[in-house]
């Protein structure tokens, strides 16, 4: 059955470089947004995971939004690191307001608008 | 159980244009490489649906690979039509006679090593 408070999964990419040179050691900037997310402010039924790796390291940092088998699974790209902790936010929290996953355009952050790398469909479990 | 006779989904984009101009009109490479794929000889775990749009239209023809919740999922792009659906077959045979969706890297084609836009880690059930 449709439900919004579906729990929603927010995977964080921690070993997104976002273009720094390979040779710079340090924490990574996926590192940094995944550990600016941890301390967001997010809706209860969002629970966030460090990933290794979306293989989509052209374009990162990246992070993936999934959940439930009615929702729609968004891949999103080119963040800068932690200081996009507020924009990622933004976008799951509009996204576990939703039954199917798909925030109407209008509401999307230019950001997520103009990176979404790639959308996978529901399971079809009707 | 991990078990590689799970059932996989073949999801092809139809709508994809693989750099067709817009106003050319009819079928759209993504649908030929749909049909083209219907006919081929695929593993009986796999079944093959078409979708609208995975929103990786700048590196389209697109699939997605996904099967279980044991197994990563794939989106691969930059097919050319139906004449790659021999490609995409032999990528989905391989990946579906695997637990976890990882096919060994010396064992993709050169394709599916260089084309993977974005991969998402299985379902954690354990």
């Amino acid at each position: 059955m449709a439900d919004a408070t579906a729990p929603v999964e927010l995977l964080v990419c921690t070993t997104c470089r976002a273009g720094m040179p390979t040779d710079v050691e340090g924490p990574r900037p996926g590192t940094q947004l995944f550990d600016a997310l941890n301390a967001s402010d997010l809706p209860d039924n969002v629970t966030i995971k460090g990933v290794e790796c979306f293989s989509n390291c052209d374009f990162g940092c990246s992070i993936t939004i999934r959940g439930g088998d009615e929702r729609w699974t968004y891949v999103y790209g080119n963040f800068t690191g932690e200081d996009d902790a507020e924009l990622v936010a933004d976008g799951v929290t509009k996204y576990a307001a939703t039954t199917d996953g798909l925030v109407p355009w209008r509401e999307r952050s230019t950001h997520f608008r103009k990176n979404c790398i790639a959308r996978i469909p529901p399971l079809e479990t009707k």
